[in-house]
């Protein structure tokens, strides 16, 4: 492909600042949130939807979240940077169906949970250099169009992988727009974003998913852990309300890393089994000190 | 013991709507932010602090939650109504040696997150008609008198236990306070709230320690945990700053209980790992469809 880090014109979708028109692919959560940011903060003209889904769509047109809705071809022939925020199975194929729609004026970046499996999938693609990786990290346990919110992605982290893949100006101006929205930029290749995410956020909703089984398997009084709920529960619970159509491709895809880190988890928990079962008092302090040094990394 | 439901002289130390000396024992997350809601809601005229720690009882004077720190026979001699808030191995003596030096004249509640032990301890306690079984359903991860808080309790359940063990009129002044502080009030015996507790309680914190623990033992790279921990991870790891000392008593008081919940988990988690072993996405999709009806119950 030609090089096009020296060729100017293929940075005018974004010399005004602000795109003329951009396509979300997806009208959910994160993709509504991004949309609903870029208009706050006048970075985007016109905003068209594209969803399997009707109800979604109208949903999202109804809420002022999109502009227009158009099929995808329609919608990615008209824009200028086309952001897919779909479950991590579909983006590899709408993806690649993307980049083979696209010239060399338009971007394309995702906002998946994993990363590794459509690295692999885009390496050899000629239009490579005009896509980005990207992991806002945020979100809700809720989905859909109304899930989408003002004022998403601020304070926290955006992961953008495998820089190095994609053309130097197209980095920065998708840099750049996260960071209008608040979000600190860490740069990471995309086998170790999905490691790490693994810790830090795909066995938090394992755990929580668990945790809501344990109780709905075993506390037949709903009453009780309605009115009680207070006492730590909800907070460890809440993630248990996440979408199976957007986690189980993420498990799937990241099934290595996560099964790692889940037999782990399983070994932790077996230690603290063990400690109250033997009634041992100091090695459960331990394991509760030890736990308590999360304090140095999570403020 | 003598019959005090009509004996209206045992409620003059709350006749006037507040009590004129209440003692806190223990100066810390609970006790302190109790005594500061006394304060704000004209409940209390004067606190008493009792603590262990020199230096905790000094920080409780300084921000103002006690007004005067005593050995606890002097506290309780002066006081119209005792609060216990410590750690649960600590409270039964304690509770006990407390109603070993009241008169029918006074008070005494506990706000420990186990209820059956020490309803046992006290069971045949001459003067147990004036002491009231409470769990305030609020704390937060921190604890000493810096964790005390304004407006702590409000729109949380708070559990009283085995009220027909108590005198009416006592309960219903402890009722009344909890209410003025905005909780709802649940009754439960103690044993049953032990096993509740168990499920919304105790197993969050076991399941954020451990997870914290994972995290630690597996993720080396504490800068990443740092950056990227907006991905669900805080939440659920936020219960792992919460103090050894409150909690390996709580666990080992509610042993038998905390151990049939944690083996629940372990095979809930078992089963996360098995459908992710065996790419089973039907299995993995149905697990987590179960967990999230755990929206029916928690809004």
């Amino acid at each position: 492909m030609k090089e096009e880090n020296n060729n100017e014109d293929t940075m005018a979708p974004f010399k005004a600042g602000s795109f003329n028109t951009v396509t979300i692919v997806g009208v959910g959560l994160i993709s509504g949130s991004f949309a609903l940011a870029l208009k706050e903060k006048n970075l985007a003209k016109h905003i068209i939807g594209v969803s399997r889904t009707q109800a979604s769509a109208k949903k999202a047109l109804e809420l002022g979240i999109i502009d227009e809705v158009l099929p995808l071809e329609e919608a990615v022939a008209k824009s200028d940077f086309i952001y897919v925020a779909i479950p991590v199975d579909a983006t590899i194929p709408v993806v690649l169906k993307i980049m083979d729609m696209i010239t060399d004026k338009q971007i394309v970046a995702d906002a998946g949970s994993t990363k590794f499996a459509l690295s692999k999938a885009l390496k050899d693609h000629p239009m490579r250099k005009r896509f980005v990786s990207t992991h806002p990290m945020w979100g809700t346990e809720y989905s859909g169009p109304e899930a989408a919110v003002h004022g998403a992605f601020a304070g926290r982290a955006c992961v953008i992988c495998d820089v190095h893949q994609s053309d130097k100006k197209v980095v920065a101006i998708i840099e750049n727009i996260y960071r209008l929205l608040g979000m600190n930029i860490v740069l990471m290749d995309s086998e170790n974003h999905d490691i790490h995410a693994a810790y830090v956020s795909h066995i938090s909703h394992i755990t929580s998913f668990a945790l809501a089984n344990t109780v709905l398997e075993k506390e037949k009084e709903e009453e009780a852990i309605f009115e009680l709920s207070g006492g730590g529960f909800e907070s460890t619970v809440r993630l248990a309300k996440s979408a199976a159509s957007m986690w189980v491709p993420v498990f799937m895809q990241n099934k290595e890393n996560v099964l790692d880190v889940l037999n782990e988890h399983i070994t932790q928990l077996r230690k603290f089994k063990a400690s109250l079962e033997k009634e041992n008092v100091q090695f459960l302090t331990e394991l509760i000190e030890n736990a308590n040094k999360i304090k140095r990394i999570i403020k």
